[in-house]
């Protein structure tokens, strides 16, 4: 693998002013005024920023009506402006929106509709929690792992991403290296199926996992949870093998930790074989943390635990957030739920993943820059490297993706190296959605990755 | 003053399941269920919980449509279900909903309406950043001010509250002893001006914020930021002296240290005379937090600062926040700002706080248990002290509290000691509701304050 320079603050797939692009004068105008109001921190996707004016199912368009194929938006899991969900926010919107302090049905209907799915000793004695963001659910998840457990120690893979939150951000070191780690945070090697014997990746998990832990103690900090999304997103898109999380569940819960599963990115059906990512690795969590599809883009999120692991957080602290779990978000939550159920969209993200991966192994097949094609659903990996080799290639991995988006496709990149393209669309996205994205891919990489 | 027994997880105005009530069989099974559902970590107001169903301007209702007068909900800031705000969200879901890292115009427009109401640095040269949640903003600024400063120390006033997150629960105190402070976490008194001459006051925090910056940095943590709300709010609501934080300031500023305005509770034109509570103190912040109100429940936040105090954070970090500021989040903002500005809400929260002041004051003159009436526009506290004394009446402002509930009317109490009527209604609120309240409020207080 190639390393990557220090990339303060920047971004993969950010827009770089100081960067070529052929972009109009509006857009030019657009960035700088923007840039003003929103100041520094912000960054946009691509070479040329996409304006957006309005959505429809998979669709994105800007102000001249130009239609985006959107294969990168998993917060619209069951499609841009859905009527469904759109009516349930208007409804309830109309009637109340107020926060848990009062007795409303809604919240606790939810709770009971969902908490089923998650299996093992959440669904038999769990209870569900509700904030607005992925971060702030992980930051709760951690508040309730140190209560619990005495300790401040914080297990992650390698280029994890967990929130934006002071805490949470101390253990996302995909935020890159400006963005300070804490001192108990101990990362262990992204768990890289391309490279690594499949069949060695759990043991050598469990290894390093061991001996960090081991680490923590002498430190005196000790292991509050380990934590990980179960497709290690931000790694790189590992979606095999599928015996990782139980082992290392079991040197987390020998030595008191938790098991934290971050659903934020893989839940919701996403990852199409079940409806929870880390079911597929057969994990009973200690608490799985929630965000991004819940509502479809009202702003929801929460997670769900089992009773020892809050019961002592519930006794001696209270939770409560403004806004977590209102009137509104829950008949988003509730709609959304809904629709993934009622139109089968696991299902759907089961096979038109299937599809696209086969169709995408085909183009790999006379594409030597593609190494190594994986996913679970629709949550899909194309590992992108110098033909020949194993090594990791970014800049033909960027100018895939802004080649993309010039033919007004949506994706984008993930990994240490930035170098895999990360392909995560809608779940109602259609075999004819993945077949456009094919041909685009492919035509592009015929042309040598060139926009 | 008299002191409460450890409150781990206990809360102002909490329901206590274990103190009598005389509520209904149905209302007992829906608590019965949402504890079983929600778990231990959540908490009811009052002694018999409230149950709503739907609400319409300053008022709720009960699935058997009784109507509760809303006293005390400062984020349906325009009023329950404003149809201004409902339409805007509707109009802006059925278009698109989706985040920053697109160029969209709603949230650069909103940007561009709010920055010159701040005022000073920001006004010339700000930005605005948007999350989904007050502690969401307090939590970002503070490591805005952690990266501008390089110091870790924060100063609060005793009984602060800034927000749920790790770091924030950690600088707020009025979340029990059984939530952890920061060890590099200092407070000052509570600006209490019914016990201390107003003249003294500023003079005495300047005093004790020096000498805790002094500890802060001999303890090699230095200052990253003092932080108060500019009414004082949970330590009990102290509108007056307005000369405090501009004094404050100056020496927070002369060690390296930022101030951090939190408006969360304070902003948006809640406190009548101008549109944000520190400008009554004349105070020119480094940052602003924005919070409850910005969205009448829409889950909108966010902060103001200073080009000089992000600077630095923006090039070596980057801040994204799935929700914040997305599309539908800022009609909400902007419908709801539309809507405080074109009905005159800050004239009229200025006008019935002053209306209800002079009411409540008629009453004290014949209610001993009252001491203190003070507030500005419309965020008023009423201090509950035992007759002919300045001691706390906790148990009466409590009966109070409940009483007013029972004849349907919303408040809460704060403080330390919980003796501190706190009455924050809708801006929308009209003389009428004012009368109301404190009709019934001399009512209680003539029958002893029982229910």
């Amino acid at each position: 693998m190639t390393a990557k320079p220090p990339t303060l603050g920047r971004m993969v797939n950010g827009f770089d002013p100081a960067a070529p692009s052929d972009m109009d004068e509006r857009t030019r105008e657009d960035i700088a005024r923007r840039q003003k109001l929103l100041g520094p921190a912000y960054r946009l996707f691509y070479r040329t920023p996409v304006q957006v004016d309005h959505g429809r199912g998979v669709h994105l368009y800007d102000r001249d009506n130009n239609e985006y194929l959107d294969a990168y938006n998993n917060v619209a899991s069951v499609g841009h402006a859905n009527a469904h969900v759109t009516d349930a926010i208007m409804a309830q919107a109309r009637r109340l929106c107020t926060h848990t302090r009062y007795l409303q049905d809604g919240i606790v209907e939810y709770a009971a509709s969902l908490l089923p799915s998650f299996g093992g000793r959440i669904a038999s004695d769990g209870h569900m929690m509700f904030t607005c963001t992925g971060s702030e659910a992980n930051d709760l998840a951690m508040q309730i792992a140190m209560h619990r457990t005495g300790n401040r120690g914080i297990i992650i893979t390698s280029e994890a991403y967990h929130g934006n939150s002071y805490l949470t951000s101390r253990f996302s070191p995909s935020l890159g290296e400006g963005a300070p780690l804490g001192t108990w945070v101990r990362r262990v090697s992204t768990p890289d199926s391309y490279r690594i014997p499949p069949a060695e990746i759990a043991a050598r998990m469990v290894r390093e996992v061991t001996a960090q832990i081991e680490d923590l103690q002498r430190r005196g900090e000790g292991i509050a949870a380990f934590i990980a999304d179960s497709v290690f997103s931000s790694d790189g898109i590992y979606t095999t093998p599928v015996d990782i999380l139980p082992q290392v569940a079991r040197v987390v819960h020998a030595a008191g930790g938790l098991m934290i599963a971050d659903e934020v990115q893989s839940g919701f059906a996403r990852t199409g074989e079940r409806f929870w990512g880390y079911q597929r690795h057969g994990l009973d969590p200690d608490i799985v943390t929630l965000g991004k599809p819940m509502g479809n883009g009202y702003p929801v999120a929460g997670l769900a635990v089992t009773h020892d692991a809050v019961a002592a957080f519930g006794r001696d602290r209270r939770y409560f957030n403004t806004f977590g779990g209102n009137s509104v978000a829950i008949a988003a939550a509730g709609a959304t739920l809904e629709v993934i159920r009622s139109e089968g969209l696991q299902e759907n993200a089961r096979d038109v993943g299937a599809f696209m991966r086969q169709e995408l192994r085909n183009i790999m097949a006379d594409a030597p820059c593609i190494g190594d094609v994986r996913g679970a659903g629709l949550y899909i990996g194309v590992e992108v490297v110098h033909p020949g080799t194993m090594l990791a290639d970014p800049a033909t991995a960027a100018r895939i993706v802004n080649a993309l988006r010039e033919r007004r496709i949506l994706i984008s990149a993930t990994g240490h190296d930035a170098n895999i393209l990360k392909i995560r669309p809608p779940l109602i996205f259609s075999r004819a959605d993945a077949r456009q994205l094919c041909d685009a891919l492919h035509a592009i990489i015929r042309d040598g990755g060139q926009t």
